[in-house]
């Protein structure tokens, strides 16, 4: 206690009081996580102006064995951002640290602060007729360093990859306060291990990511989206290999869902309306896009594309958008998906990927195995079928109690569904990391030598456990 | 030696005559580097017909401390899989393990051992209408091992990236002799840090890997390949940007060099004839590349491209192959340019990189300063523009005794270059590793922080110090 005391004394000296509060009311909204799962409780919030008041900040943490939780946008959905209980440790806000460099279009990177929010940096790009080719739902309010520090994914995955592959360059804090600085990126660079490479991903327990450069591909000059309507998952896949071998690296979104869930966004956002005429089991939603150097070629690309596609009878009915704001409409559709089958009831979700080739047989023998084992769920899948991961939902009987159904049935489908998936190959968290949310289920489910590995790296770098504890490992 | 003894004992009894020689005369070709700048001795040689056999052999050389020195083709260029003169070390070769699984053309992969040569990966892609693309000089007998861990480049990384970024799975034996096996590759996946990009690029001195999943591309269904003059190598960087905006990724080579060069290769490789009638500062070796997609239109893009380039004064004289013949003979001479410049007399060599938007300003301060400050020497750079990488030779006055000036100047010059890139910001190997050849470089110019990371990370992982011992680090 007193050293906590000593601690904080020391931490208000430096910080100043727009750098680190007490303020119960000040922390209060940080202490739960986005989607309401945990809450903690936190000694301070420190909010640094910059990478040398944090990196001396995390000194007096080590000297005084102060726990840190990095946070950002605080719209992780694996509590990887929310303190334990004990109260023990320091909420570290990076929101501050929010600068845009200067822009170099020619060099098409980009430099930002770890508290730069997502939307943003779309602008800033977009401001150098250039963009940043990764999107999400939290958009407006998911942070540079929470991107990097989780390896973000979204619905451009497809062709540029999650955030590791935008990520040239990072600057992070180190568990005894050094800054590791590789801002600068260089295009090959062999000197030893590629440590931004550990630093990606790693959650926060391994460093705290405090900028970072990205990189940047020319703005959209024309896009092409579609709204197809399949008979099967299988037949998703086939038009998938089909868009790839027609247009190769234009195709940019591929995303399923089922006519339920299209169903339950009609029902939930008013002014939606159903894109094809019919009902169809899958419907899938296509983005192509070009560059100005293609500008002209996409759309008799895409017209002939989806020409032979009916032709094969890859799809049964498919519409272009006719203009931005079909193609906007189309996409709200999609990304309205979460929060329809939410209002569905108690369900539990599953952020799941296996090899890509894999995706449509397991959903097919996921779904019927799943609704047999807990008569009355409804088991639904949709996302990116293009990079293998899909969103997989249970949801709870009709009527169900919802607490009471998470406890016992929910975790038991849960592990059931976390069990299959590593017997398909498959990864528990495709995108959203694991956090506290599934910490355990790594344990028991991750390959034991990786694990090994990971925490060698751990103790390695964070000897003293003071970085994020309690998530990942 | 009573432990050597014991455990020569068990590894011939492991692994029998064909995966364990002591016979000097088998294991003498490959005690020394093949630039011939270093030479060791090895306790005997291991050559493990699986992964299981060299897990068994690790498990050993742990049990009675003996070092280990992994190598695939010996065709590194840092002297990374030559051991040291102690002669305590076994040498492992990687050779046997060379079977390529079947490739399943639709996913785009391929899964290899270590010892697959890469000539050998080219053709069975090719024989299912795919590509792997990567390629270098030593393709004949680099293998895949080394590849990943040398996260080799190469001369189509401007659009392709280099081996990091075409690595979907790895497979290695840790130095503990546990089997870390990531081979099933996933698209998507956040289960904590990702172990394979450790791996990848740690020289053999983290793990040891066996075997690999690598992302195949569509076969080239036409490519444009352009030779062209211009006045200096800052119009180079303006051609490059001109090129990438007119022809966008299919960009897949852009490749620099000195009229001298092409002198050098003229008088080296007697068939050689010059692309350009009348001489130029600079040259630029241009390649785009179109899958089917795309192959209809990138003669008409290419010739567009020119024109424009023509009328912009970006280039002074350029002629495209008129067969596959011409764009051969076009990559014979680049190809070419270490051998001939080598028959210019004595030179240091250096595989540097800085940011690619400042690599022309660097080769215009760092050739006059180098050959002010060491009369009579000739400074040349050559190669991947496109990626900010050039090799950047330094050749010794005419009529120079090489092992004298090697040790003298030679040695002066290197520590100049690597200062000057370093302050520039850029890298001292940026392709070709650490190895031996740079390790006291590297830890004389390092970041210390990463360099403390990396100790750090190596410690944990091999705490006896038992893998590559003396390389990198």
């Amino acid at each position: 206690m007193t050293e906590q005391l000593a601690f904080l004394d020391a931490a208000e000296a430096l910080l100043g009081p727009r750098g680190l509060t007490r303020d119960h009311d000040l922390i209060e909204p940080w202490l739960t996580d986005w989607r309401g799962r945990f809450t903690g409780r936190a000694l301070a919030m420190g909010s640094p102006a910059d990478t040398q008041e944090l990196a001396a900040l995390v000194r007096l943490c080590a000297q005084h064995q102060v726990p840190i939780v990095p946070q950002g946008g605080n719209s992780g959905m694996a509590g990887g951002a929310t303190p334990d209980a004990s109260g023990t440790a320091v909420l570290l806000s990076l929101r501050r640290m929010n600068t845009i460099r200067p822009i170099e279009p020619q060099a098409r990177q980009v430099t930002c602060g770890a508290g730069v929010i997502l939307q943003t940096l779309h602008d800033a790009a977009e401001a150098q007729g250039l963009r940043f080719p990764l999107t999400l739902g939290g958009k407006g309010s998911a942070t540079v360093g929470g991107l990097v520090s989780t390896n973000a994914g979204g619905t451009q995955v497809l062709r540029h990859g999650s955030m590791r592959a935008l990520v040239l360059g990072v600057e992070a804090v180190l568990a005894d306060g050094q800054v590791f600085s590789m801002l600068t990126p260089l295009k090959k660079d062999n000197r030893g291990f590629d440590l931004k490479q550990v630093l990606i991903g790693s959650e926060g327990t391994l460093g705290l990511v405090t900028a970072a450069t990205l990189k940047l591909v020319p703005a959209v000059a024309e896009r092409v989206v579609i709204w197809a309507g399949l008979s099967s998952v299988q037949a998703a896949r086939t038009l998938l290999l089909h868009c790839e071998e027609q247009v190769g690296e234009a195709l940019e979104g591929f995303e399923i869902l089922l006519q339920g869930s299209l169903d339950a966004v009609m029902d939930h956002v008013p002014t939606a309306r159903p894109p094809l005429t019919g009902g169809h089991p899958w419907h899938v939603l296509i983005e192509v896009v070009a560059d100005r150097a293609s500008a002209e070629t996409i759309g008799a690309a895409c017209e002939a594309m989806l020409e032979q596609a009916f032709e094969q009878q890859l799809l049964d009915d498919a519409v272009i958008a006719s203009n931005e704001a079909q193609a906007d409409a189309f996409w709200l559709i999609r990304d309205s998906i979460s929060a329809a089958e939410r209002e569905r009831g108690p369900a539990v979700q599953h952020d799941i990927s296996v090899p890509v080739e894999a995706m449509p047989a397991f959903i097919d023998v996921a779904v019927p195995q799943l609704e047999a084992a807990w008569p009355g769920t409804e088991a639904i899948a949709f996302g990116h079928l293009g990079d293998g991961n899909v969103h997989f939902h249970v949801i709870a009987p009709r009527g169900t109690d919802g607490p009471a159904w998470h406890r016992g049935d929910g975790k038991a489908i849960s592990a059931h569904v976390h069990d299959l998936v590593t017997q398909w190959g498959g990864s528990i968290s495709a995108e959203h990391g694991i956090g506290q949310l599934k910490r355990d289920e790594l344990a028991r489910l991750g390959d034991p030598v990786a694990l090994d590995m990971m925490r060698r790296i751990k103790h390695a770098l964070d000897p003293l456990g003071l970085l994020n504890p309690g998530k990942l490992l």
